[in-house]
């Protein structure tokens, strides 16, 4: 226990007190009634709403945090934002800002009076109305909690740049169970105190999760004072059920959490290196205080359900309401008293108004050098290789110069292995821990962040998306599938925040996946999917964007492209290996812009009707799509082929389905209305056909992708073992084109044989056969 | 640092000091050479692999405890399995294992000789060999590692129920820092050592991940100590990077930590409740040691390479692989030498070789009381209705009863809340922590692991299953996303050992989804997503089931299949609210045998060909469906509906493509080729097209599901906001259906009007129109 001296006087105790009864009324209200909103009447059940939504237990503990935030904020002028974990306290956050007046500022129909009240009341949890989650809806939010895990993380990613911002962070004990919450504590080995704000974790003890007692609330307290100590931090106590003492303690405390913050960053600011052991805090009060049910597992949810045909359950609530004494926190037209509200900072430094919480207010675009100057010769198309991914680490080393307080990049210790080195070299790696001799590129000032759990990455990077820059999420392709959850939720954010008008733009989350499913020659089977893109095309199209540049002057135009647009997920999926460059910088924007087009270098079709349509999208599928339509040139020149490369996958789609889709019109002029038309894709073969399955054509598009066959194996072998090699590629043309004759016939046993042997020799010398390997063109190049 | 005596004679030391020489003789070998193997020759640049595939870094750690642990075993006659969390070290358990014998006798073909030495280095990351991961092709592992996290979680479930059982698990540096592992350290309260096994964690510090410094090697000795004491466990150190006295110090921590353990199982069987700290070891010896570039990041994966024209790095491997004297380690026939492998202990307590980590080898059917006693009673389909979850938990106690050592549930804190209560009531929650007067059915015996992670969840389901036992993962249908990517890797476990002779089936992973995208009334648009079913088609046709059973008896016949199963992921998708029931046993026993049929009862075709038909899969798209066939059997008497309800969602696919599949035939003669269908689904409506794509009516298939749209509303609201309500149902069909004339018209409108009138109904008073909510039928029950 934290000794605390009594620092707050009589008045200021009434303050914080009446505070906290009005935000706790304010929330009982809202879980409960559809009128008599101040009791003015004998509550009636028809006061009462018909279906009983809500989460009354966490609630308590996060108004009182609110208040005494608020009395830290004004004594010590700072800037805060308050992150509540306990997603489902929405309503005690939304009483919080009603109290304090930036709730009626953005919805001025919920006015601060007896009818604002009713309607504050009125709509959470009712159809058209708001969630009970502190939802995009609600003022001063970041985090809608819900699926929990991840307050901390985003704590620690609005704080990253914001040297001046306080992220009090509110954790659950139910939270605090989760995977990604207990990685998160080793945050602050990320977090510089010269450069970056701070972030204060309150640990919420109430004891219960829906149904079950939590662990932390069950191990001793030495165990959770080491707990906390070994995770870096210094904990200070207040753990108590005492309504006469709890502000006392809890301000005295806070006061000296303030100080420690601001002597650590007093340290670093002149001079000191040394890795701070941040304070944090450990509340631990009664599940639902101050409720009926108190300290038990049934406050979770709706102390009191039921109601309809039990009078004194009414009764029971009516009771509770008037516990907290609204005729001493209302005036006769249901205004919050002066007495009640000053405890509330002004403007900007109310949490429900502070910028930080809308970051989209304090967005500017980035200093993007410009791309086309780290664009690689392209003398014709298909001889020269480029390392994609090393060719963006260039210019992204310079976003990164040039944007150092304001963009960062991310990763789960693949950056280098991703080839996006360049980084690094130029601006570290961010780390706080210690540093010895043989490291390489690691500082507290670094600007990438790295850290072997996809969760913080994925964490951070909205933490700091959402109050306002910008940033770069790089991973393998296989594991990003760790953050399908979260992007689900980052998601949901972007679609719901479109349609609130005072929520401001935010720059778009970009994923880049490297080391993909047909080139990861360090692994095996266990690392082969890409399906993430499948996984994000679930998500309303407003928000979603996929691109697959085939070659590094593409992936050069995309990454600028996406690193400039807003409230997007942009996924980029592109290969780090030596692969072929097709397009000069120049074709690569045209081609880029357009998302898809037709490769008339690598047809033959002349530009008239053709006899097949070969099209690709993804590195490795483009180029055995070219490779195979230079087979069928050499060996059937007769045959007409169109090559076709889609860059941005919603491309395919219908215009009515996704912004970007493609007109029928467009897409029957590219893709023909009759032809076959054999489609080599990076990923699971059926997304192109969810995809096309309402187009003109799409009976005769036969796709080829990775089907979950092959494992540690060569590059070569993985697509023959999922048959989207160049050599099935022009078996499924000899299959699917009518009337071609014997010399196609004698062509495709010619292949056959290809792949024999290609097999053969990977399995005898353990790599591809040496043309392969070093394939260009095995034809004069048109 | 512990204090450790000197346990070891010196003949002792040189045991262990020549296994783990041959050990790191093997994994090198396996690494670079292609021929050679024993270096009867000097090496040359043609003995070297052309590919440079795999990872040292860890392997040397590795390697070091498994002779250590073969020393304590045989001290102990331990029952011991080892799990590598970091599965790069796929070498290392490949070396031990050929050592120990058991490799070869998976294995025939590898022989303990000089032949078989060459091909175990040969097939190592080679084409058409084996993967680099302590894959499911290696003898004694249960754990592939290759996505990090799930090490500690696999363990503790392999540790449940198996009293005599103890689990070695090493946990990487850099797995240490990812969400699911920091949180299964708590996986002590979950532990009973009264019937469960032991859990030995390693915390193998080597200091640095792929291209970067761990946290937790870069943390203090008293931080590490405190983070350690705060999980709950005692900690043991061995930090040492010197050859000549870490064999005494390592041996002298096990011996004292085997005493630990066996005081803790001694004091729970004879009556203790008081949860232990059990012991765990900190390992902090150098990455790559004993090898080229030690101690740094270099030596994460392959310490020398682009060997190619590079003599003296061919020179360096060589001189490196004889400083294991291999001379001394393996006669002339290249088999190991008697005192080498008299390490090992003999037959099953050899790692390689413990039953346990080839479950399906001890895997007994479940003792399956008759679903048919639990059915509810069905006078007549669509009057009455049921919990259908609630009816299942019955069920679900007697087989948790009936199997109390072989069947957990498991739940991240949603078993009650998803209506399987019975189930904790009869069998209680698992549970060593504290234990309060207030708590209900915790018990350090429980048969129901809840913990709010849902990582753990799933790790310690797999960890139990993959030993030979029987379980199922209830969750809330939008949070089953978080365990996306240790699905896919669980399902790739599965397929890859169907195809491996010696590994015994396993009980199929059974996935309960309720408080689904439908009826999750307390939640809002965060926690809606149907998707998981996306995700989980993705994967091998071969080992993946997905069921939508539409009322309480489809679940109990789904179920049952489901526990019965083998080797397959079973996804059941069912609501836990009430809801119609349709079908009585011997129906739903038939109708889910079936897995899809028509709903003869439902439908006005006469059992002749239909005017339309109205498909649905999920009980809310079924409940719609039926309402919808009403109201046209009512309103257009003379339309033909067919009604196709489908449970077993994979019959939708072509044959060629699942087992499961109708054939074309089968599925022309349901959903007939040429007239409209209106297909109510409970997720993402373009799976369904993605599943039909090839079927010959698949043009005249209109699909209805979730497309991401409401919030928290109403259940019917919610419904119509994704167009899948009855009403829309209805104008789905009058708008497809040709030539229906006036009257259609006139309903079409009545529709329009329906809609608009239950939306303002819900607006005003919270709730669905009461005629809606209690909804049965509209007419006559035909």
């Amino acid at each position: 226990m934290t000794e605390t001296p009594a620092p707050l006087s009589a008045e200021e105790v009434a303050r914080l007190d009446a505070w906290w009864r009005a935000a706790n009324y304010l929330s009982v209200g809202q879980i409960y009634l559809l009128g008599n909103p101040l009791l003015r009447e004998p509550l009636l059940p028809e006061h009462v709403k018909p279906r009983l939504l809500g989460h009354w237990g966490t609630t308590p503990g996060l108004n009182l945090l609110y208040a005494h935030l608020n009395r830290v904020i004004q004594a010590h002028d700072l800037s805060t934002i308050y992150i509540a974990g306990p997603g489902h306290g929405g309503p005690g956050l939304v009483a919080s800002t009603w109290l304090e007046g930036s709730y009626s500022e953005v919805y001025p129909n919920i006015g601060r009076d007896e009818d604002g009240i009713r309607k504050l009341f009125r709509q959470f949890s009712f159809p058209g109305g708001i969630p009970s989650h502190v939802a995009p809806e609600t003022p001063g939010s970041i985090h809608e909690g819900g699926e929990l895990g991840y307050a901390l993380a985003h704590a620690y990613g609005a704080a990253l740049d914001n040297p001046d911002l306080l992220v009090a962070c509110v954790i659950g004990d139910g939270e605090a169970e989760t995977g990604p919450l207990a990685a998160s504590w080793h945050s602050n080995k990320f977090l510089n105190p010269a450069r970056d704000g701070a972030v204060l974790p309150i640990l919420h003890l109430n004891g219960y999760k829906i149904a079950n007692p939590t662990v932390l609330s069950r191990i001793t307290h030495d165990e959770l004072d080491a707990l906390m100590r070994g995770y870096g931090h210094t904990p200070f106590f207040v753990e108590t059920d005492d309504l006469e003492t709890v502000h006392q303690e809890l301000a005295g405390t806070l006061d000296a959490i303030v100080a420690d913050i601001a002597r650590i960053q007093d340290d670093a600011r002149n001079g000191s290196t040394e890795r701070p052991r941040w304070p944090m805090l450990v509340l631990r009060t009664p599940k639902g205080w101050t409720g009926p049910n108190e300290a038990t597992p049934a406050s979770h949810q709706v102390p009191l359900s039921g109601l309809a045909g039990h009078e004194e359950r009414v009764e029971q609530l009516e009771a509770w309401m008037r516990s907290y004494r609204p005729e001493e926190l209302f005036d006769d037209q249901g205004r919050p008293l002066p007495e009640v509200v000053a405890l509330a900072p002004a403007g900007e430094r109310r949490m429900g108004a502070n910028p930080h919480a809308n970051g989209g207010l304090l967005l500017h675009d980035l200093e993007l050098p410009d791309f086309r100057d780290y664009a690689v010769e392209v003398d014709s198309p298909g001889y020269s290789s480029s390392e994609a991914t090393r060719v963006l680490g260039g210019w992204l080393r310079d976003v990164a110069v040039a944007n150092d307080t304001s963009f960062r990049i991310f990763g789960p210790d693949e950056t280098v292995s991703n080839r996006l080195g360049a980084v690094v070299e130029a601006t570290d790696r961010a780390w706080m821990a210690e540093i010895k001799d043989a490291d390489e590129h690691m500082a507290p000032d670094g600007r990438v962040m790295e850290v072997l759990s996809e969760h913080l990455c994925q964490g951070w990077l909205e933490g700091y998306l959402l109050t306002g820059r910008h940033g770069l999420f790089n991973s393998y392709e296989a594991f990003i599938h760790i953050v399908d959850s979260m992007f689900n939720q980052h998601a949901k954010w972007l679609k719901t925040t479109r349609h609130i008008p005072w929520r401001r733009p935010v720059a778009s989350l970009n994923y880049l996946l490297s080391s993909h499913v047909w080139r990861q020659d360090h692994n095996g089977f266990s690392h082969q999917d890409p399906g993430f893109i499948d996984h994000v095309v679930n998500k309303k199209s407003e928000v979603i964007r996929v691109y697959l540049p085939p070659d590094a002057n593409c992936l050069l135009s995309v990454a600028d492209h996406c690193l400039r647009s807003r409230h997007y997920v942009n996924v980029i999926v592109a290969g780090k290996q030596p692969a072929l460059d097709y397009l000069t910088m120049d074709e690569a924007v045209a081609h880029c812009t357009r998302g898809i087009g037709i490769w008339d270098w690598a047809s033959s079709d002349g530009g008239g009707e053709p006899d097949v349509v070969l099209a690709c999208a993804g590195d490795i599928p483009t180029l055995e799509t070219v490779a195979a339509a230079a087979l069928l040139r050499e060996h059937l020149p007769e045959l007409k082929v169109r090559v076709i490369n889609v860059v941005d996958l919603m491309r395919l789609q219908d215009e009515s389905e996704h912004p970007h889709g493609l007109s029928h019109g467009l897409f029957d002029a590219l893709f023909t209305t009759d032809k076959p038309v054999i489609f080599a894709y990076h990923g699971y073969p059926w997304l192109i056909h969810r995809l096309t399955y309402r187009r003109t054509n799409h009976m005769n598009l036969h796709v080829r992708g990775y089907k979950e066959e092959g494992t540690t194996t060569t590059p070569f072998d993985m697509v023959m073992l999922n048959d989207m090699d160049r050599f099935h590629l022009v078996i499924d043309v000899i299959d699917r084109v009518p009337g071609l004759g014997q010399r196609a016939a004698l062509l495709r046993q010619q292949m056959v044989d290809e792949r024999l042997r290609a097999r053969a020799y990977t399995r005898e010398h353990g790599d591809d056969p040496a043309e392969l390997r070093d394939w260009v063109w095995t034809t004069e190049n048109p």
